[in-house]
Formats: structure tokens, sequence, C-alpha cells
């Protein structure tokens, strides 16, 4: 594996992971948390980019309250790595002002945009796909989006119909194929996502993306000429005592959009890689339960739990004991002072507990 | 109300409360915990004979491990009134144990069995029924069993049958009634129960009884004479040093056997005093759940709880937060560093966790 001399790569980290409270809080939200062995989400994330990325190389983006511990908590990561985003803008301003922190860095920079909330397999895989987009990007003008080949018609997803493969050199791609997007199309229910798993043209839409600085700021010019402006605004003062500021003033008007709606549905120079690596956004805790070890009677247990006669149980029991009999299917999670008990089939509630909590000051505590 | 002038009472106090894991341990079982309210079990059962008997007539029999703690959690109760059993011998030997204790007291003394498990409602009339039976059995050589007037057909309680009211004197019993036994019967089915209830001759067998030491004494010479033995081996050594030594000795080779076996379903001068107070055996969680407020949903909560979609739960949360999500006929005990999760009709079963934690020496800090 060889590095991308000009690569950077941009991890979005800014969310405050509602739905994995209470071992998510607001000082301490997912990707800081260690959900799927030692390591935190953001370093696993960092992690994954071993020989191809260094760290140095690496941008996170959060929001500014969370920079601090987000730095504490990332020791192999520069400090000037970590940039906060003084107010939340949605993921097309984020990916904005990423373009003008490696811009700025590197103006010759290709870049791709990951997540913190992602698990993989087949590393190697996904590093070739990324070493194929970033050499793609650097030699062409395209916006590249990465899709992952469905190993089952899930409704969790959004996804992307493509077209034609792209009929490109080996030197550059290596064994990763590219097509034309045809459209971007949002979580379906399963019956139309099984049409689409029969029509053999539909990838999961993994939110991955890769280009150049350059054709990046092309398309924002383009289609969003805000967020062209904001970069022109930023380049010059990354790494000076007045980005912070100049910052905030371009941040404060910016719409509300993701990266999605404002470009990638718009513009026309999109391929797609095809991602063949095993993926999945884990977005609440029954998807962390599908990514750790179970007993035969189908529990994920993490520190000491008794189950009686219970059966297809995630429980995280970090310092305390857990003792489940007779029960199906539940979530059982303590954090701090707060215990979650709910049914895998309701962890999308988990939010309204938040919102419950946010609503009465003597809860304050256990956000 | 006017106490009994030679009038004693006897709180078996002695069992580990298994079934209130994790909350009762083996250094604090449910008799030291205050499990409805601001006092302890045993405390409150101290605390219902205000005004019929006095702290210092009151005597409880606990394990001998158990004393130390039992003094410290009873400051109410003199400490030479709390006696360890050096062994668990069940309630016959208990009883005896009892007898030769008050019995050295007071040759004279009449005493009534409680335990510590019970919760009462109509206290005034609780105490009636004490004191009718206490000067009863100070008037005639009889064994008094407290039959509770049924409210329903459980299955959780033994019955007794009686036949014929006993034509007493109103200046002895005042307004409660006795009746002769006919039998005592074991926990019936929901049918047989209900036939019981029909006959109107079936009462719960509360476990409380009431006699003179010296109708006692006698009885167990007529039917268990190694409890006679034991009764009077040991009052010459009661309140003196010997004592412990010679309890040791007596105790031990006896047999395990409760009083209704050795005793009241043998002897043939058993009346019952019809108990027409509110009672119940706080046996298991859901006991407990049925005796404390319940919200609109049916949740009975202590300490922070948010429950969303999730009813008829109880949830013991003291010093943490436990937010429930569509949950419904569940328990759950935080307690130490331990959590119970269990539906109500398993209640049962947390026996079972306590022998799966005893049979693990890294588990054995959770008893």
């Amino acid at each position: 594996m060889t590095g991308v001399e000009h690569g950077y790569a941009v991890i979005l980290a800014g969310g405050y992971g509602e739905r994995f409270w209470p071992a998510s809080t607001a000082k301490r939200p997912k990707q800081l948390l260690s959900l799927l062995g030692d390591r935190t989400m953001l370093e696993m994330a960092i992690d994954r980019l071993a020989g191809l990325i260094p760290p140095e190389r690496v941008i996170v983006l959060t929001s500014e309250d969370l920079v601090a511990p987000t730095i504490a908590l990332s020791p192999d990561l520069p400090r000037q790595n970590v940039i906060g985003e003084p107010m939340r803008r949605d993921t097309a301003a984020a990916v904005a002002l990423a373009c003008a922190v490696v811009s700025a860095r590197d103006p010759e920079a290709v870049f791709c945009v990951l997540t913190a909330d992602h698990v993989m397999g087949d590393l190697e895989r996904f590093r070739n796909t990324l070493r194929s987009g970033m050499a793609l990007a650097e030699s062409e003008s395209v916006l590249v989006t990465i899709g992952i080949t469905p190993t089952e018609p899930s409704s969790a997803f959004g996804y992307v119909e493509t077209g034609e493969s792209l009929d490109l050199a080996e030197e550059i791609v290596g064994d990763i194929a590219f097509r034309h997007v045809t459209r971007f199309v949002e979580k379906p229910d399963r019956e139309t996502a099984e049409g689409y798993l029969d029509s053999g043209k539909f990838s999961w839409n993994s939110g991955m993306f890769i280009w150049s600085v350059e054709a990046l700021a092309k398309a924002f010019r383009i289609h969003q000429p805000e967020l062209a402006d904001l970069i022109a605004a930023l380049v010059p003062v990354v790494d000076t005592d007045q980005f912070a500021q100049t910052l905030a003033a371009q941040f404060d008007p910016l719409e509300k959009i993701s990266i999605d709606y404002a470009l990638m549905e718009k513009a026309d120079n999109i391929v797609m890689a095809e991602g063949t690596f095993a993926w999945d956004d884990v977005g609440s805790w029954p998807a962390v339960g599908e990514h750790l070890p179970a007993d035969e009677a189908g529990n994920v247990a993490i520190g000491d739990v008794v189950a009686l006669d219970a059966a297809n149980n995630i429980v995280l029991s970090e310092g305390r004991l857990t003792a489940l009999i007779g029960v199906q299917d539940l979530i059982v999670v303590h954090a701090g002072d707060a215990t979650l008990i709910c049914p895998k089939d309701k962890a999308q509630d988990v939010k309204k507990v938040v919102t419950t909590l946010r609503d009465n000051p003597d809860w304050s505590r256990f956000l």
C-alpha cells in the first residue's frame, strides 16, 4: 500500500449521537465512544486510513464545543486538524469549510469525505477504493461518490442508481470499477429496495465522497455560489488567528442543506466508485449489536451479564452486573448514572428520551 | 389502646430475601431494607405494635451473621432483644428458641409470633386482634393462629379451614371472633381457592401465632419433645454468657421443620382468630409494586424514571435515571452495582440469579 501524495481525508464528526444515549452525551458523543472495541469510533475511522493517509493529513470537523474533547480523545491527531463549526449548517457547509482548510494547506489536494459512524470490513479493499478514487479525482474533474454493492434490500439507506461503466486506464484506477450516476434516491421501502437489488443498477449511498479541491470549488461556484464564497473567504485565513472570527461571520447566514441536495443531485460530473467492501452505518443501538459477538442465545453482552432464559438482547453493562430473566430483543445500556431499556424495534425512539430529559432541568445531568 | 402486661412479640427476621436481589443482599437482606417507605421492613413490624407491646418486649430472631446489621439498623430495639440463630433450623426451632428467651424473662408471658415481611392496613384492628388473642391465650391453654379473611381466591397463600365459632366472653376478646380449626391446607390452585372462598369456611394462613409460653412448651412436650428439651436447656442460660454456646450445641442436631408441620397440624387445642385487617405477604418484587403508588400507565417508579409508551412496570431506580421505552410488565431494580430486569411473571426466578452468582467467584461481590 502506498500513500497518496496530495491525499487528504476529511472526517465529519459533528453529531450528538442522540440515538446512542445514555452512552452518548453532549460532552462525549458517539464518535468519541469506544462502542466497537478499545478505540473510539473516530480513532477507528482514522486507523482505517493507515498507509494511505497519515493523521497529519486527516481533518476532523466537529462542533465547536466538541473540539476540546475530540483533541483529548484523539491523541494521534494534530490539534490544528480538529476544526470546530461555530453552528450547525448541515453537510454542504461542512464540506465547503473542509475544502477551504485542505485547499489552503495544499492547493493541489484531493480529499475524501468520510464519517466517524461507519463500520467496515475488507479494509484493504476500502483503501484501494479510496486510492483509485483519488487517482481518478486527480486526473479528471469529476465528483466521486462511493456506492456500496448491496448485500440485502435494506430500507435503512438511500441508493445510487448507475448507468454505464467508465472506461478508465488500469494504471490509474487499478481493479476498482467506476460507473456513471443516473440519480440518487431516498431510503426506499423494503419492496422497492428488492426491485433495486433485482435490477442490479443500484448501490447504497454511503455518504463518502472523493474530489479535488479544485473540482469541488468549481462545482460549488456553479450550484452553490454562497459556499464557493465561503471557501474564497476562508482560504486566506486558514491557520491564522483570524480564522475563527471569519468562519463564524461567514457560517452564520448559510442555509442548512445536505451535500446530497446541494451538489450530488445537481452536478453532471458525478461518478460512482463501486465499493465492494463490508460497510454499515452504525446509526442506532441494534446496529452496534450486529457488529459485536453474540452468545449462543443471540445475546450481545459487554460487561458482567447473567442471562437466564433470555435471548437476542444487547446489554452494555460496563462496571455493573445486569441480570436478565426471560426477556427477548431488548436493548439495555448503562452509562454514567443512567440506564436505557428499550426493545430493538423502538431504538429510534431513544431520541425522544433525550428530548424528555432536555425538557426537565432536574434531569439535565443525565444528558 | 392499652398494652398487654405480660405480652411479648417475637419477630422472625432470619431470611436472606433472595427473591429481592439485587436490593436484598447477604449483608442487608429484605427485612433491613426500606422497600415500602422510609423505615425498614423490620422497623415497620415493630412500629405496628405501638401502644400494645413496647420495643423492650419485642424479640427479633435472625441468623447469627445478621445480628450486628439488625442492631445497627433497628435503633429502637434493645440489643439484647436481637437473638442470633447459629444455623438455620426452620420455624419450629426458631419459635422454641424464642419461647425460651421470653419464658426466662417472664414465665407468665404470652407472645405473638410475627414476621418482618408482611404489609398491613387497619393497624388498629390488627392490634385489637393481637390483644384479644393474647387475652385468650392468658385465660385458656390454646394455641392461636391468625387467619386472614380472604379478599380474593389467592393461590399464593396456604389456608386454614375452620368450624364452629368459640363462645367467648366479650370482656376477654372484645369484638374479635375466634373459631375452631378443622385443618391447615397448602397453597391451592386458583380453582380450589375459589371453592374455599365460596364455602366461607377458609381463611388465609398468615403465619402469625399467639400463645402463652406455658401452653407452647406443653404442646412441644407432647408433639416435639426435642424442642421442649431445647426450651428446658436454654431457659436457665438466657441473658448469661453461656447462652451462645448452649444454643449452638442444642440447635445443631435439630431437625429442620416448620411450626405448621411440627405443631399446628398436630395439636388439638388450636383456635383461629379472624383477622379482618388488610394483610399481604411481601414475598417478591410484584408484591412490593402492589403496595406502592402507580402512575396513570400503571408504572410504579422510585427514583428518576422516564417511561415512554411503557406500562405496568415496577422500577426501583434510586440514585440513577432509568428510561423505559415501549416495555410492559417488567421489574427493573438497580441496587449497588447490579441491575435486575425481569417480567413480573418470572419474579420467582430471581432466586436462580442468586444461585448463578454464587457459582461464580468473580460475581460474589454482587451478592
